[in-house]
């Protein structure tokens, strides 16, 4: 690796042998040095989840690794890799932190489930500008090519400008095109229904398996993510790593009838 | 059960057999029917991870269960306890829903971390009033009792009033103590220091263990929950689901260079 250019950690959540992974590292490899670090297994839905009791073990994946671009897995989650490359992997502290592209979207509600984000929250945690990426097709065979404009202008103009203390980025693309441009948003509101699929086993015994629709409860109109991504454009939503809400703690006091 | 009170859905992330658990029931089964749905195993650190690739199983747990007080365990998260119960387990919709009291404090950034957040995160998407409880305490020998004023003054005042729409509560009560009161505050800034034990195994492999120290890197007199909570009082930070920077939209955009 040269040591004179800005370093990119990259990391994900569907694991070290997903296509978007590797299409990321390879659409910001002209800006840094790139070193990879992901799951060993696929973590989707993981969130900031940290794995507190048990061993955690850094491999060299010889297959997609090269001088240039060394790539490990860890055995845990996007939070765990993040934090082990820190501890002991990066040869100096990363300028960027990316972690994608997942596949699948992480728009509106989603941001909070997502092991993609996760990642980029303990960046965002730790000083360090991060940004993730999704695409809105659950496919590992889907066409990524219409990503890598998008992902060059952001993480371009993110090296350059680095981010606001406590804030990162998450970037949402459409399937299957070039977008129409970039949108900064928000998140829309919604929730889940229908969540689970219902089954029996051979002894008789009923279980349940995560499944369900997303209902996006904001009116058609609102300018949201999900509503410019419906449209074919990127979105760009600025996440908060503090999750207070500075604007309730008077009101709640109030509430709590507290006296100050 | 009755069916002309208040329902109160009590989780955690301890597991169904976690002291704190059993406690919060206790301090809040005058306002409410209760029902608990927890972990099968503990789950600390697991945020708001979700199980999206395994059957889930519901047990009624009769060493704790009676016919006023049913007590189910659920072998994953505390977000998929909580989206199990109201898919079918909640006889209706309930009123509130709490998560705790959990062993060991979620001030500060850990709430990104905490499962027991990540229930009350849960709770407050589907737009059910939620509140998490923390002791400062990792012990479940700890005593609980200088809990019980604190979570029943919070739990009354949000049965009576309710929260505003996308707010949750998290309430951290210091330990081995009744706490000088209750304080409205934000979370404190900070982040984990030195974060791995290394170890190696009998085959000379290198392994790492999640440990490390949590820096709050506020200035001293920064009214934060650490701040309050180091002093004797119990604190409650008003936490937003939606993670939306809405004050950096139009910064971000501007650092992207896009022209509307």
């Amino acid at each position: 690796m040269q040591t004179n250019r800005p370093l990119i950690l990259v990391t994900n959540d569907d694991s070290v042998e997903a296509p978007g992974f590797h299409h990321l590292i390879e659409s910001v490899k002209e800006f840094a040095d790139v070193i990879g670090v992901a799951p060993a297994e696929p973590q989707s839905g993981q969130s900031s989840a940290i794995s507190v009791n048990k061993p955690l073990f850094i491999t060299e994946v010889k297959y997609f690794s090269t001088p240039q671009t060394p790539i490990f897995k860890v055995n845990g989650t996007p939070v765990d890799c993040v934090k082990l490359a820190m501890h002991a992997i990066v040869p100096r502290r990363p300028d960027l932190i990316l972690s994608g592209i997942n596949h699948g979207s992480n728009s509106a509600v989603n941001v909070i489930y997502s092991g993609t984000m996760g990642a980029v929250l303990e960046g965002c945690l730790i000083g360090i500008p991060s940004i993730g990426f999704s695409m809105l097709d659950h496919s590992w065979a889907a066409d990524l090519n219409g990503t890598t404009l998008t992902i060059k202008k952001i993480t371009g103009a993110v090296l350059q400008h680095g981010l606001p203390a406590g804030i990162c980025l998450n970037v949402n693309i459409p399937a299957g095109c070039t977008p129409e441009g970039i949108k900064v948003t928000r998140s829309a509101k919604g929730c889940w229904n229908k969540e689970y699929a219902e089954y029996t086993t051979p002894e008789g015994r009923q279980y349940y398996w995560l499944t369900g629709y997303f209902d996006n409860v904001e009116p058609t109109n609102s300018e949201t993510d999900e509503y410019w991504l419906s449209r074919g454009w990127a979105t760009v939503v600025p996440t908060a790593a503090d999750m207070t809400a500075h604007d309730c703690i008077s009101g709640i006091k109030t509430l709590l009838q507290l006296s100050d």
